[in-house]
């Protein structure tokens, strides 16, 4: 089958790699000559151009823009498509996406690798990036059921382990696994950067250890991505935020009460229902 | 030099192996008769018994109880010593320790080893676990200068990293990096377990990633060790928790605003700070 890539980063320089390896013929797009030259050249794309035409003759065509990019692409891209070219990205968020590009092209399918890592450019991308992830799958009533299962068979093909649901379920449920954990960890991070007392401050630095280290990873990450998450997912995060300063609140009650029955009872809730979401 | 060790559980036991192999004699005490012939056994220490006595003749004795337990010990265990015996503790809070066993131990000395895992009991024991970890003493005004000589080159030879500091500065700035992400953590826990959609609920276990394992952790460790934090530490943490809360509040504000320059410069000071706490 011939697949076209546009935007050949991590996640989309990774795709390149396993889809020639299952014997696809894979057509890339980038907006910079160099990142073409480079996708050739470590053997992730057959052929790569800065021109979208290139794409016209896919069957299937994956956009792995940075998220805002996502829609404004595929506006200029559906000019060059026939009609029957399916057509998936990769955005971590759905249900802005989809609302837009469906109008626009029927054979669309909202999906999201959860595959990402921090690396980013063509450099970062790695054979079987997608083995054993969850990969989700957000088709709506009037997506073709032809198109969906094309798309289905190649996601599969990458190893992944595909879930279906609508574009707004899968946005709730990213707000709580991946939104607000970067939230929710930028504020401790922000609250600790807050102590006045210049020795307490050195302290706290010297004395950190695996439990912060594991607690403020995700809230001092990438900036611009965590901007991202909130412009394009900002209602389920809000959602979310006001859910977890309830939770938070109930905890400070908790201690300011010193009820420590019912703090222990909920950090044995926490224990034991950790392992259905992590190992 | 004889030195005593009273509680044999993971930091107790590793302490005797250091301390054997730096070639001192080590006399241990615990509850129970099993975990003193194991310890024995193991080789972790010279001697053991049931009996506080057995502790009279060392030079310097490490109270390695559970917290809750530190200060009942020490006052039960004075009574079998001379006045020149050197006390110190492992307990992961300072204040409410060292405030209670000043008036009856004129050469104890707080201490903190900041190199406990999730691991319990006499069989955790390792050795080197000691090496390269911050170890805090809180000596105070009255504390002898001798005391604190004799117990700091015994720190040292562990391979530790020694900070001095008053005891109610190294309980706020452990709150702030030890005690407050597990409350934070923990909230993030328990909002998730409020999902009311069992499909988003279901999703959102499925989607859970490496972002929201490593914030959601320490909120779901061990309940009994939460809850003596948030007993012993209680107004330090009632602290932390409030600034949290506002800066919690920041964020919550700043996304509803959509005020996205701001959120990119609090996200990027987040980033540019955190290597101070952490690698």
């Amino acid at each position: 089958m011939k697949i076209g890539i546009l935007g050949l980063g991590l996640i989309g320089g990774s795709l390149g790699f396993d889809l020639r390896s299952q014997g696809h013929y894979v057509l890339g797009v980038s907006r910079r000559e160099s990142t073409c030259q480079k996708a050739v050249d470590i053997g992730s794309v057959d052929q790569a151009s800065i021109d979208l035409s290139l794409l016209a003759s896919a069957e299937v065509v994956f956009i792995c823009t940075p998220i805002g990019l996502i829609v404004p692409q595929v506006e200029q891209l559906v000019a060059h498509l026939p009609e029957t070219t399916i057509v998936t990205d990769v955005g971590s968020v759905k249900a802005p996406i989809v609302n837009a590009i469906s109008p626009l092209w029927k054979n669309f399918i909202g999906g999201h690798p959860m595959a990402g890592n921090t690396d980013v450019g063509i450099e970062a991308a790695q054979r079987n990036l997608f083995v054993n992830r969850p990969y989700v799958l957000t088709p709506i009533e009037t997506t073709p059921t032809t198109a969906i299962t094309v798309l289905e068979e190649i996601v599969r093909s990458l190893g992944s382990i595909i879930y279906h649901c609508q574009p707004e379920k899968h946005d709730r449920a990213v707000s709580w696994i991946s939104h607000l954990p970067v939230m929710v960890s930028a504020s401790l991070m922000a609250a600790c950067l807050g102590e006045t007392d210049p020795e307490i401050f050195q302290l706290a630095q010297n004395l950190a250890s695996s439990g912060f280290r594991d607690t403020s990873r995700v809230g001092a990450g990438n900036p611009e991505l965590g901007v991202m998450m909130a412009q394009y997912n900002r209602q389920a995060l809000i959602n979310s935020l006001h859910q977890y300063r309830q939770n938070l609140d109930i905890f400070i009650n908790v201690i300011e009460q010193e009820n420590w029955e019912v703090l222990e009872q909920k950090l044995k809730l926490n224990q034991q229902n950790r392992p259905k979401f992590v190992e």
